[in-house]
């Protein structure tokens, strides 16, 4: 019974991994479709995200089938609603990849990247491309370096989303209300995918650690 | 044991009432704070806002010293994980409510609601503030007519949010950046709080139906 567990522990860890490959995916692609506004790229994305919701879904499945056969007590258990939680940022980090995709979809044929915010989107999306990989390692490793990498990179995130507003509100902001609609959200959009990623990394490190304080969701800032 | 596990299911969902209470609290007052904005009761929605977390992190451990204590299987399991996956969804409403609030904090002492968008945003204030009356009854009752009504009232919220993107992008918009920033994100986080409360009220009406399909989050609108 203990090995079945343990095997089921692994299909679930495995499967988070392949969750988080695919939200990998989603995001590289859709930080292309944006800079680029490449129409196809961004339908590509929408359709990964179906398979993400498919995946996570059957996911949850598998944790409350072990919930109920296994009946599993203290750490275990904590493993299995973790993988829940983290199952359901991860399903989030999807749709925030989604909606940068679409937002270069809707402005097609014109450029999705308003004026004067390139370089600051292409090291957004640069970073939030990053964090998705060293998701991918953490959820693999456990590594708690890796934990504090992605709140690092989190803070990178911040301090850009904080610079796209101080654009938009500076006297030399000459964007239309579109542009400064699409620029307020998708900073959001790519603030919010980080988020989720420094959320995933507190419940990793409260396996790693037994130390719960803070790996409930709160969202980092505004 | 039974008897025991059937009180715990009680308190649970009397918890679930009572954070659902808090955040109608909070939508109330930050719809108040955003119209009027108030100050002072923007801070009272944010202090609310460390109550509702706190009252969230005790509600997930009751439901996971229940899974350890009580071993559920079959509809009972899926009533415990259910409450944990609302408890999330109420956390984030009252995350929502806040940054509402926190809208009027940042403008005072101007006007929050930027000119000409004065109708529409009370109109999505009043319609979040009955979502998350409907919300509290649903959770005491689990009615579904009053399911069905909250998904109405999303569809209307959704209607409200693209109404505000069709006045920021008219000829007729003269608003600066900082407004169009503002009514971008105010429009957003009014969408998001009617989204979840679908979310939980889809999970409702599985746990009464025991209808499964489509009780899983995806988001309504981009």
């Amino acid at each position: 019974m203990r090995d079945v567990f343990q095997q089921e522990l692994r299909e679930l860890q495995e499967r988070l991994v392949e969750i988080a490959e695919l939200v990998e995916d989603s995001i590289t692609n859709a930080v292309t479709a944006f800079a680029k506004t490449d129409v196809a790229v961004a339908e590509g994305v929408i359709e990964n995200d179906n398979r993400i919701d498919e995946k996570t879904v059957e996911l949850d499945e598998l944790a409350i089938s072990i919930l109920a056969l296994q009946q599993p007590v203290a750490r275990d258990l904590r493993i299995v609603v973790s993988a829940l939680r983290i199952s359901s940022s991860l399903e989030r980090m999807g749709d925030m990849a989604e909606h940068i995709a679409q937002l270069a979809r809707y402005r097609f044929p014109e450029r999705a990247i308003p004026k004067g915010l390139k370089s600051t989107f292409t090291e957004m999306g640069r970073v939030d491309v990053e964090i998705a990989q060293k998701l991918v390692v953490l959820l693999k490793t456990q590594d708690p370096l890796i934990a504090n990498e992605i709140r690092d990179e989190d803070d990178r995130v911040d301090e850009l989303h904080a610079g796209v507003f101080d654009k938009l509100l500076s006297e030399r902001w000459k964007g239309e209300a579109e542009a400064t609609i699409d620029a307020t959200l998708a900073s959001r959009y790519h603030e919010r995918f980080a988020d989720h990623a420094v959320s995933i990394a507190k419940k990793v490190q409260y396996l790693a650690t037994g130390d719960w304080s803070g790996a409930d969701d709160t969202e980092t800032s505004a």
